[in-house]
């Protein structure tokens, strides 16, 4: 009997270039043929990126439904898990953070099939690692709410809980200069906050923590950048 | 004027073996002789194993005091952040996460030293990867407390909080056994729970993600073996 396995394939985060994934992931992924993936034309980047060695007529691709229909991606599965492994591999970084693929995994679960995560880059863990804040406890957030008194809800309450755990959210990256005005103007002065922006991207990278006292409007440019922030 | 920086390097988690890191992160390293470490015996076997270029007598190392007293690395980092750059080690996986790294980070932030996070293999996130569970809203908890009626308050409290957002936490690796056991009789049958075993150790690797109604005590053998516990 074969077995074959789910493989969790990192994506970049900064850079497309094969030195920020290690040897072994790029080993285990030159293996893989068959992918489930959030969109087609940026896996197809990612494989040419590291230098697959398998040509890229001889892919085989399925896209994450967005809509909540699973139908596809399980059809996919149950059609090649017993012949091939299978690759998750997401827009940007680690599969099944903060992206659909985790459906993907619990599947694969549910059938009794091995999953094997590959390490790679994750912007959320690298902005973490580098805020200077507690690692031992700390919670991501995801997205706040778009509405206004739901999002300032949202944030008294991220911010009473960050006395306790680090917490990490995200933003739309068109709306992140607005986003930064409306932190410094809502929270405490000495509340910490740090925005990791550009993550491994060579000379961009920018990671700013300081209290929000010392925080001012405009002095980091974010509008359609890559940002985590980070409160504690 | 010197401009240097503060790399996080991480360490391993399963295997010593080089291939378990991106070049990147390898060739940042080559460039470091001063480090603050947790155990200098643990940083030295690291640096071997990565095929440093340095000879071992020219390291500079400070073990991080476990005992909140900071004065140590304090004066070590101002000591050779003006003609070096240092780099953080921690004993396996990302360093100032779920270790006291990030004390040095924010020491560095404070002195506006640039910080350079390093991509590496995080058990941690690696399991919540593999987890199958919601990667878009999580929390790491650390340690349960000890004493018996706190560790079960806790272990509620989480259970609760599971419904919105999956929870991570972990305990000391010679307890594990009995623990996955305490987990199993007080956690609710369709709470679902994943435990990770010695992720990225080759041939040990194990990740069981399944609901509590289908665990079975010591159906997963766990003493003194590296672990994360996964609700959701």
């Amino acid at each position: 009997m074969v077995s074959n396995t789910l493989y969790l394939v990192p994506n970049f985060i900064g850079e497309f270039n094969k030195e920020y994934l290690p040897k072994r992931t790029l080993d285990h992924t030159y293996q893989l043929t068959h992918f489930i993936v959030e969109k087609e034309k940026t896996a197809r980047a990612f494989l040419k990126a590291i230098e697959h060695p398998t040509h890229q007529n001889d892919f085989v691709f399925i896209e994450l439904d967005k809509h909540n229909d699973y139908a596809g991606f399980k059809a996919f599965f149950n059609k090649h898990i017993s012949s091939h492994s299978i690759g998750v591999l997401s827009e940007a970084g680690l599969p099944a953070i903060a992206d659909p693929g985790s459906e993907v995994v619990k599947y694969a679960h549910s059938k009794g099939v091995t999953v094997v995560p590959l390490s790679g880059s994750s912007s959320i863990f690298l902005a973490l690692m580098a805020s200077g804040m507690d690692g031992q406890h700390f919670q991501f957030n995801g997205y706040l709410p778009i509405d206004a008194r739901d999002r300032m809800i949202a944030l008294k309450d991220m911010e009473i809980r960050s006395r306790k755990a680090t917490q990490l959210f995200m933003e739309a990256p068109y709306r992140n200069n607005q986003f930064l005005e409306f932190l410094i103007k809502n929270l405490q002065k000495d509340t910490q906050l740090c925005v990791a922006v550009d993550i491994e991207k060579e000379g961009e990278e920018t990671i700013i923590s300081k209290p929000i006292k010392d925080w001012k409007v405009n002095e980091l440019e974010l509008h359609k950048k890559p940002a985590i922030f980070i409160i504690g």
